[in-house]
């Protein structure tokens, strides 16, 4: 089995922040994308659920796409989301990012039928990426079956390899369960696998994982980079215990519009609390106690941009 | 409340042909609306569930409503479903409509997020009709939880119709949910109502609803319309019997594929089974057993196109 290791460690998706008239706003976009990788990030995966991908418009995601490399970052460091319900539509953001040199794509699988077959999820990436038909085509398979419903079997995921060695070459886990995660690092080694949150990155380190994707990082990369960059040292279960308390303290609110909260208060930047429906931004005095608890409870520290 | 009431009766989403090379094929596409007009259908709703509108990319879709209006169909008859996961999306595609003429769009929340609340759900429509900001747009909602899993309550239902009664102005429930149906029917009189099963047809009708629309619709509207035309007749539950029976054992089998088994059959046009991955057609075999049981056990008539 070939596979590819481009993307490893930390892996953060990018909240995508909007205009007052509700658009996206690209600049802003690159600015705290730049910062995530000054902040320890050595990988970015726009347009994730936590970028709100599923409520970007076709053109806005490629346009977003765009803006990232256009403003200078480096393509192959770039996984964005391009799985959508429809096969044409993940065909023509996929091809979009193989052309712009982006070192992989994170896709999830068509999510609107439900409990639709393994066979049927397999013809449906065997068509994108028939269609597609380019070898620098890298599919990191997407897996979050509380939010799309439709997941990735154990076993499907092993045809999939099988079937295309050279292109599906990862696995985001955002399943939140780990007995699926340790059930695909036992039965794949060399395949690059990532969970879904930083609270599995430990565990995944010491089973043969690759680091983690996780909403976190976009604001707290560093410390999630301490765990990862010390894994097989002896603080590594402390650090472990400390962005894991971090990380359920975060989520206690609704995570992307507590996440976006964050960046809003360390950039000084209200606008950034913006958040396109069906999400609603937090209450500003909410976001505030959030914010509060996560520094005097946790010494969460909030960098400036 | 000012009402609507363009679309009323029987009317029929339509089944999405496919071309060899996976493509949607407009000409046999135009052909089956037409086939389904003169079959008694008094309204048609291209691009919902059963024409597998989510596995369609956004250039296809509007292709193809392009191609039905092109092809002669008078577009106050059509209600093309237009509700994409993504907001702007979502007004592309409606907006497209709007401008060719649509009688309605039949409109899904967004589905990708789940257990988003209300308020979100009520600001991502009021968002796409200021976008879209046209008098001719005339929503009929699509409340399908058992495959958006994202669903409408009958509260958000009444608020969304209290701030925009001129273009919110009916629901297709596809809920299979007649206790939900019966409490919009009597929180909403005067709001045009379709239960998304002919099951419901004769309860809806008794109960102020406007028809049905309905998947069967494709391959059964002469029977169903009789439902319909003799509501208030003696026959009524009889005729409604028969339909709901033929119904039953036609979804016994994987409803999508079964349907367009069932219309490659009577067109003679095996190219009609093709249907767009995460969906698998019926295998050959297993069609013919499901047509001739139809034939046989409910006296199903297959007529010729």
């Amino acid at each position: 089995m070939t596979v590819s290791h481009d993307f490893y460690g930390v892996i953060s998706p990018v909240l995508t922040p909007f205009n007052d008239d509700g658009n996206p706003d690209a600049a802003r976009f690159v600015a705290h994308a730049k910062w995530l990788l000054d902040d320890g990030c050595m990988g970015l995966a726009p347009f994730g659920t936590t970028g709100e991908a599923n409520s970007l418009g076709l053109e806005e995601r490629m346009g977003l796409l765009d803006a990232l490399i256009d403003g200078g970052i480096e393509p192959k460091v770039l996984m964005p989301g391009t799985g959508l319900c429809a096969l044409s539509d993940t065909v023509t953001v996929s091809q979009h990012a193989v052309e712009r040199g982006c070192g992989g794509v994170m896709m999830l699988p068509p999510f609107y039928y439900k409990e639709v077959s393994d066979d049927g999820l397999f013809a449906y990436y065997s068509d994108v990426i028939e269609r597609i038909g380019d070898a620098r085509l890298k599919i990191y398979l997407y897996h979050i079956p509380p939010v799309a419903q439709v997941g990735l079997s154990v076993e499907l995921v092993g045809r999939l390899i099988k079937a295309f060695p050279d292109t599906v070459v990862g696995l985001k886990d955002s399943s939140g369960d780990w007995d699926y995660t340790k059930a695909l690092l036992d039965a794949y080694p060399g395949f690059t696998i990532f969970p879904g949150s930083e609270i599995f990155l430990l565990d995944g380190m010491r089973n043969g994982g690759a680091g983690c994707i996780t909403a976190t990082g976009n604001v707290n990369a560093r410390m999630i980079r301490g765990v990862y960059d010390n894994w097989e040292t002896e603080q590594a279960d402390d650090l472990q215990a400390q962005i894991t308390a971090l990380r359920m303290a975060v989520q206690a609110r609704p995570l992307i519009p507590m996440l976006k909260a964050i960046v809003a208060h360390y950039r000084n930047d209200p606008g950034w609390r913006s958040i396109r429906p069906p999400f609603l931004p937090l209450d500003a005095t909410e976001a505030q106690a959030g914010i509060t608890e996560l520094m005097e409870q946790y010494g969460f520290e909030l960098k400036a941009a």
